[in-house]
């Protein structure tokens, strides 16, 4: 690295250079690769640096933004992929034939400007990247068009807490700060944003904005979404900026455009972001099923109660069990509450009565011991959600592969939904890895009108031939949930790899009316080109 | 009328021909009149139809669609004005210089297609009319530009209840419906849409999504907008439909450029509307106190509490005796909990304890009636707001002037932003009314990072004088609002009135991008020119 941030990310991998699994996780996976899939060869080094042959830059930065750029083979390799599965696969095949040509690392919002104005003005295609974990190719320098060269633009110096309203709760900050540092700022405030992805350690607010992350409640304040009071965004033809509102009838909402817009409109350099106060009450338990019907009846129930519960996550058996939350005869329901103000007794009863209506036996000891979100079930499942990324990168040089893929859709459909999916993703593991695979399914999110269901799924990986694997199965299922009208991402994002599905899904005029948008505020087409609407 | 619906509503007043205010309203109206501004003429005799000389159509439907359009008098008549206080003056004194030339009733999608086909292939404005309430000049047909002629669509023929999702609490619904036809089909199936904004008698479904119409609920679900699942919405180039997603995550929401859009790129047709179960468990009651700054620091603490009370509106002493609700010394919050699911106790009796801290005084008497929200003084605002609109057609033939405006704003600039706006408005009022104007305020809506402030005025008018004394007023409080960032309206849409500071407050990029999606799906600019962007 160039020296333009103190700590260095993995190219290979997950976080930065010197974490990763632990020994005893090390050995976990490779007993269970070793009984399921028959592996023998237990070399995951990590890749090196030089044995990557990139590619010449090929264009430079003018004089004036050189001091925040860099043409390091470092640089463009950390920016070459993002976090996915097939990111991994390529990057241990030692193939990386798309890294942008320059890195740019602005030091503020003035710095911003000046790059997209060299770009626009140059053919320069534009990748915004927060701290590159898209599982979407979000980030990947593949623009198509007729691009002279892609710079790849890191936030990560546009780090700050600049304001923070202690009355209003809300607070000015920019886009390019990580989550932990990020709370950090908001800690001596006594604030929290409380929005913890599963990426949360390393992605950064402008990321989660512009890709509608998914965070810690499960109920109510889903998305990023509702958390945003006003956005900037930097685009080629300027600053856009919203007022400060708590809520507006004044139009269609200019945030909710910039929202979700994955880079492709302009760069997210600030948010005014609606805060919470630190909890001090909880209630946490967790609900055991033995039919999978009963179990999401009693989410439907908890979920149309107007509770609102910060957790009421469901796992199925086998991911249960998997993640060592169950033993594999019962389905889970991990279910939580918290408040900054009340104790939550009365929601938890009566969220437990709604789930013994259909038969759902509560875990009362762990209920009793009031750490029950970090203990018993919940927090067997909490901490394997949190470690599950820094798995892929031992488990891909063992040619196993891993991946999840998320959804939504209504109640009145979830029984054949859910059925279709899984039936769809057991035939293409069969086809495409044979024996051994699994897959499991997960509630991440629960809404009054339908799940987000979240599907995992293990196989065994052909040497060499894993992305044409994935393709496949990719390919099966994301055609399932589009015959079945499920979105083809709740939280994910679109990226360039969910292109073809999202393309069908959103309304054709729709599509027609945000390239009118985008026309207007990116005229040459340089911004993130590929991803939401074709390149140029 | 053209016998194409079953009731006519009045041109010059609200609702249908036959309703109004009662004999003890009217006199109560008058005699408050007289004594506040000696008002000694009280005929308030209704216009009539043949009192006014309409220019000629200027345009005809085809053969084809001259079946659903009527070029009749008191078609144009109904369809010239919303029900804004400037309409009932210029009606009143019987100014209408801009009728539609052709009224179309749409039976079905079909209609609605060919009409803005028509429309589109022969330089015709439309105005997507719904029931009329616009009050801010939302279905006026001023459309500027050069257009051969202006059709308004009524889609009060699209009132249907088309499908109900009992299980996902969801329903298909037809955008020309109005509230209680609404509400009267979703019945029989047990769920409710509960969206009861003032105008719900008169109002559609459709209009309530195209201007982000505000509802019962002061927190949480606030706008119409939650509630939309998906929205099914007809442009001069076809028609735009969304997924039924209860979450998504795939780009911008499509959605949200369709809610608010206020005509201006399409006339919504249907739309799959989330809804809730029929609320058992009820508290309400109101509490006061004797500082303002008390009352809204309570507020302010309940808002903040996670409790999501369906009310917590607050009257200030001026508006809380001019309702009934108070005796002028103290200021009065309105506070309900309502639940289908459980008892609300806990709620309430927490929110209770927020508000005592702030030296509040809860009506415990009108608690344990268990009828809270429709008995003391809840009970009295509530039937005050609800009869207000019939006051404008007896108020105004007697030269009484009394109108609203509402905004938003973040609670850290709320104390000095209330001060700037009451003072703005008791001098503009002084000025322009002189003695006996008064001025108050109350939160319609309530967000954990600040309140929806709505102030009411009364003051005497002019004979002949008063659209000029409206506007002085107007352009007083816009810009105080504007000064002070507040949004320039909170859930009374744009329209025509709001435009000059609603182009101030959106970012002028963001009316770009808006125009350049209009272009796409309207490339002839006939939807509704004026609103939201200029005409062409």
């Amino acid at each position: 690295m160039s020296g333009f941030l103190p700590r260095r990310m993995k190219f290979w991998g997950w976080g930065y250079e010197g974490e990763g699994a632990t020994p005893e996780e090390r050995a976990y996976v490779h007993a269970n690769a070793a009984k399921r899939y028959g592996v023998t060869d237990f070399n995951d080094t990590p890749p090196r640096e030089e044995e990557y042959e990139l590619r010449a830059p090929r264009v430079q930065p003018p004089a004036s933004l050189a001091p925040i750029c860099s043409t390091q083979r470092i640089d463009r390799l950390v920016h070459a992929y993002g976090k996915s599965f097939i990111d991994a696969v390529r990057i241990f095949e030692r193939r990386v034939p798309n890294p942008p040509d320059v890195v740019a690392y602005p030091r503020d919002e003035a710095d911003v400007v000046a790059l997209l104005d060299w770009a626009s003005s140059n053919d320069i295609a534009v990748i915004p990247f927060g701290a590159g974990s898209s599982v979407v190719g979000g980030i990947e320098p593949v623009v198509g068009g007729a691009f002279k060269g892609v710079v790849s633009i890191n936030l990560q110096r546009l780090d700050k807490v600049l304001e923070v309203d202690r009355k209003s709760r809300a607070a000015r900050i920019q886009g390019g700060v990580m989550g932990p540092h990020l709370e950090a700022q908001l800690k001596p405030h006594d604030v929290t944003l409380r929005h913890f992805p599963q990426s949360f350690e390393y992605s950064t607010l402008g990321g989660w904005i512009a890709t509608r992350s998914g965070g810690h409640f499960a109920t109510l304040y889903t998305h990023i979404d509702d958390f945003v009071e006003s956005a900037r965004m930097v685009t080629p033809k300027g600053v856009w900026e919203s007022f400060r509102l708590p809520g507006s009838g004044a139009g269609p909402s200019p945030d909710r455009i910039a929202i979700g817009s994955e880079g492709s409109l302009g760069i997210i350099t600030e948010a005014w972001m609606r805060l919470q106060d630190r909890p001090r009450f909880r209630a946490g338990t967790s609900v055991t099923f033995t039919k999978f019907a009963d179990a999401w009846a009693a989410v439907r129930a908890i979920g149309q109660a107007g509770l609102y519960p910060s957790n009421v996550r469901l796992l199925d058996r086998v991911e249960a069990q998997a993640t060592g939350a169950g033993d594999g005869s019962v389905d889970v329901m991990v279910l939580a509450f918290e408040s900054a103000d009340h104790d939550v007794g009365p929601w938890m009863k009566r969220a437990l009565e709604c789930a013994r209506d259909h038969h759902g036996q509560p875990d009362m000891d762990q209920l009793d011991s009031k750490g029950g979100h970090r203990e018993g079930s919940s927090g067997a499942w909490r901490n394997a959600f949190i470690r599950a990324p820094f798995f892929r990168e031992i488990m891909t040089p063992l040619n196993v592969m891993y991946d999840t893929f998320e959804t939504s859709t209504t109640w009145d459909r979830f029984g054949d939904f859910h059925q279709t999916v899984m039936d769809t993703l057991h035939d293409v593991l069969k086809r495409e890895c044979g024996p051994g695979s699994s897959a499991s399914c997960r509630f991440t999110h629960v809404y009054p009108d339908g799940p987000a269901p979240y599907f995992s799924f293990y196989g065994k990986g052909k040497k060499g031939g894993m992305e044409q694997q994935w393709w496949a199965i990719k390919r099966a299922c994301s055609d399932a949930l589009s015959q079945l009208k499920g979105t083809i991402t709740h939280h994910h994002a679109v990226g360039r790899d969910h292109m073809p599905w999202y393309e069908k899904q959103r309304p054709e005029l729709f599509a027609a009316a945000l390239q009118g948008a985008k026309n207007a505020v990116d005229p040459k087409g340089v911004m993130n080109p590929g991803v939401l609407l074709k390149s140029r």
